[in-house]
């Protein structure tokens, strides 16, 4: 079947249903960045592939929205499909609420299926809606049944992970969590975030790609604790676990009824920005809403001593799986074939010879020459460079293991480098290095420290635009809130929370250069107590990445001496955790690639 | 009559009225920083002298609330005379809305002057005392009836600042002042802070020390302008300038009843943190009031191009009287006597040979060794310390042209220093030039820059407890909203606005070691554009402070090349400006005290 009977039986079904405008998003029922192949309903609608994109289906037209990063895909992915494309942030692009807005008529009905649209975000637009009286019908997932060969929802079994990798019992963290909804003054609360799900409950899982958490829901009470989820996923041990607080197991989609069953004097926490709209719309309008962020948030970022041994383990492992594959890189260039996929693929390998390797932590990003210059440059079969024994080539990428989940990007020097490129490769180097040396009172947030990593760039002119770190989970997610580095307070990222002890973060300055190059170098950084004295309380980072930042591309003229200082300091700390796991030549390549400059 | 006597005067008129608890507080009618004699009702009524404090008195007791500042001062001055003091922020000390709280017993009456209350605290007040059933009643001046002899409000006579220094006509304001209006769609707009006045009709007065202002209100309509003023202050020029846009001059108090008058259909604009209570409670129930700043505090906060021609001019005046001063007292420290006292008093005669010199800008700040180290030291003949040819002198001073606001801190070496003196200056040094050497996008705000003064202090564990700096108006206030460098938002400061071109900032960071020594080193920072280009509009900062920086007390070893460079080129610029009018002896020394580093 393509597109155009696919658009055709939607409207079919729209129209049994008596609906005017149909939306299909990108998103699955918790809000997660990535999703698994159950959700990708919008791909299925429209062909367009890309990660990023929502479509309105009317009777009269249908429409993809998508951003900068993929206008040129979609474009061609959409081409014959009839799907106009609506290019997001460009002048007189209506907003696709703004498009429905307009499009349907007075009195009509607009649908989606609650449970992919944000609460929040269904709650605005059903405001604007109700101005021209169009009502929203959120029950139908239209798509499913147009979708002959849907993929089933994920069946991967759950695991434990134990609490020497967590450091705390689902018993106490439970005990916390009612602790902050008896201030809040609550009786009951909904956390849909599947990495919420995951630190609450000590459970892990494989069923979306990248991150290692269990398709589920969860309503706490103050008594009593319901987990929404597909009970043949649970094993033995964390059905153990469950039981010590009389967790009771709900099929995974029975949240939608068992909320309607709350009584009328309750008060439930919940946030807006992350449950759906179905949802919140199923709460019964008597009970009253405490609209506020999940405390899990705040607590699972706050990583405890047993998570951060864990973290360093998992980041010496990884520097080390990264070194040797740098040495490869710089062995082998030039002499053997080497494209930015099969280097991605080599790291991976090196990787998975590591202990308790799960999987990458991200789509890794491998961009040599110009191709770098795209921040999220993801090659093809079609894109794909080969390596040349010159100029620059960044990789970013990362692990999820058992004990901890890693990001780390470096920029690496295949030959010679031009005098710009140096001194580019340079600025994002110290950028990276001051903010790393930061020491501040405690209360600051990152937009206090992030000039300390842009103004090399800022001081040259020229600026990356994004922020400079986000958090990263435990066996999580590998963005994750409220902490990170970026100047402008974006409200609806939170990342501008104060910085807490065993807070971790990325360090990621760095430069792109359209059509020509791009650099990256990214560190994560732990945040530790530094002396309390009459002041207050300092703090400062620990640095938990270790691999070395290529000296072949260092122009050392530009570095101050507090710089160099770090950078030694760096590589020593760099050698000493990494070179034990190394053969010979690689320990012999790994002194002088860490050596004083 | 002594503070018991009227203390009991004051409750006599207090149980006439029926009123169980009367505040006394320090401001004048306009949430002014600096008050004029006749409004020092707090000092009146209670003794204590300092400029922070407020003062209750019930029929059971009366107390005075003021900050750690004056703790010392509020004991001793308040002695004998019943009053109880109550430290601002020790634990257990009540706020005091707790106090009036719990001190008027169910359905009493609170009384205050309404003109001396900010409206927001009033109404939050209210707010609370409503929970008890106790009513406030804002319409008299108790104090009025009891103070024999209170000094007259100010009579002394306005002008007119011309349109050769301030860059904009009277007219022109008032269009761009109603085109806001027109924008936020009201019809009045009542402003009553007397910067924002003196700002819009480019008018100027000796009514509030430190402060060229006069007393006034104003309440702009769409066609029509009423200035509420005593008209006797008022020249030809001004009455020729203030005609051409049909102002219609009322009584300085005629205000309280004229807003009376407002029709119900009309629209205000107000800002409930900047008028009284008494004007806010004035204004008929049914007028909607719309609350947010005054459009005047931003307007006035970009100086022109005429405007900051004339900064730069009057800074280079104050640059010539601080250079001739420390060029003096280098000259005769450990020679003739000089003392806290004696060293302002210079520095302030040497100011008024400058031309176009008002008064200074704020109480000298003069502090000799450990005495430097209370940031808000002020010298008094007890205290007054002889300096030696030895350790530290700190003096923070600016003067009121009619071409400019001047604020200007230099830390002076009277002698040999030691190690510990000269790391420390070094550090204040480095946070000052690394500041003022910042580039950034712009919509960075002062929290964004901060740590680059606050981080060489940060490092090695040491604060400053107060932002880094503050907006500074034009022949106005020396403390001028919105802009500032603060790494902590504080709402109620509001210093925390994007950093637009033409604001005028100091940048003073300091060290202040209790008992041992203070140092601080301030210029002031014009922001200007850089290169726009395809990462957006760069920013930069002009300096416009111009004397030397005391190469005595500098460690040249603790510095990078960078704030070498930048110490050098400052240096340069100083002599560039100051030299010209120094004789001969003066610019000798200039030169050596600004040689290269």
């Amino acid at each position: 079947m393509n597109i155009k009977s696919r658009l055709s039986e939607l409207r079919k079904q729209m129209n049994e249903k008596n609906i005017y405008a149909y939306i299909v998003p990108s998103s699955d029922n918790h809000e997660s960045e990535y999703v698994g192949d159950y959700f990708k309903s919008r791909q299925f609608i429209s062909g367009f592939t890309g990660s990023a994109g929502t479509v309105i289906v009317t009777q009269e037209e249908a429409g993809l929205w998508t951003d900068g990063r993929y206008f040129i895909q979609a474009e061609k992915e959409l081409e014959g499909s009839g799907i106009k494309l609506f290019k997001m942030g460009e002048e007189g692009v209506p907003t696709t609420d703004e498009y429905l807005y307009n499009a349907i008529p007075q009195d009509k009905i607009l649908g989606f299926d609650g449970r992919v649209v944000c609460a929040k975000e269904g709650i605005n637009l059903a405001d604007k809606l109700a101005k021209k009286n169009i009502n929203i019908v959120y029950e139908y997932d239209l798509i499913e049944n147009i979708w002959d060969n849907r993929p089933a929802l994920s069946d991967n079994k759950a695991f434990l992970l134990d609490v020497r990798y967590v450091g705390e019992t689902f018993s106490s963290k439970l005990a916390r969590l009612r602790k902050k909804m008896e201030e809040k003054n609550v009786t009951n609360h909904v956390i849909t975030t599947l990495e919420d799900i995951a630190w609450l409950f000590n459970i892990r899982g494989r069923d979306v790609k990248f991150n290692p958490v269990v398709l589920s829901y969860a309503l706490i009470t103050l008594d009593k604790v319901y987990l929404f989820v597909d009970k043949n996923k649970l094993n033995d041990e964390i059905l153990g676990e469950l039981d010590k607080e009389n967790v009771e197991i709900k099929p995974y989609n029975d949240i939608y009824e068992f909320i309607k069953t709350l009584n009328n004097d309750e008060k439930i926490l919940l946030d807006s920005t992350k449950i759906n709209y179905a949802i919140y719309n199923n709460i019964p309008s008597e009970v009253k809403k405490v609209d506020e962020f999940n405390p899990t948030m705040f607590f699972k970022a706050e990583k405890n001593e047993v998570e951060l041994k864990n973290i360093r383990n998992s980041h010496i492992k990884d520097g080390v799986a990264f070194t040797k594959f740098m040495y490869w890189l710089k062995q082998n260039i030039g002499k053997i074939e080497i494209t930015e996929m099969s280097a991605a693929k080599k790291l991976e390998d090196l990787r998975r010879e590591q202990e308790g390797f799960i999987e990458p932590s991200f789509s890794t990003i491998a961009g040599y020459k110009e191709h770098a210059a795209m921040m999220h440059y993801s090659a093809t079969e079609e894109t794909d460079y080969k390596l040349q024994p010159q100029h620059l080539f960044l990789i970013d990428s990362g692990g999820q293991y058992f004990d901890g989940t890693t990001d780390i990007t470096r920029t690496i020097a295949l030959g010679k480098l031009s005098d710009e490129l140096k001194i580019h490769f340079t600025a994002v180097l110290r950028g990276m290095i001051n903010l790393s040396m930061a020491k501040f009172l405690h209360g600051v947030r990152g937009y206090n420290l992030d000039i300390l990593a842009r103004r090399p760039m800022w001081n040259m002119g020229i600026d990356y635009k994004c922020g400079t770190g986000h958090g990263v989970g435990f066996v999580g997610a590998i963005h994750e809130a409220p902490n990170g580095f970026r100047w402008r307070i974006i409200p609806e990222r939170f990342d501008s929370a104060v910085l807490e002890e065993g807070m971790l973060t990325t360090n990621e300055p760095g430069i792109y250069i359209e059509g020509s190059h791009g650099i990256r170098i990214e560190n994560e950084l732990i945040v530790r107590k530094a002396e309390k004295n009459e002041y207050g309380q300092f703090m400062e980072f620990e640095v938990v990445t270790f691999a070395p930042i290529d000296l072949d591309a260092i122009d050392i003229n530009e570095m101050n001496k507090e710089e160099k200082a770090y950078l030694n300091y760096y590589h020593k700390l760099v050698y000493d955790k990494v070179s034990p796991f190394l053969n010979d030549e690689e320990r012999q390549w790994l002194k002088e690639y860490t050596k004083e400059v």
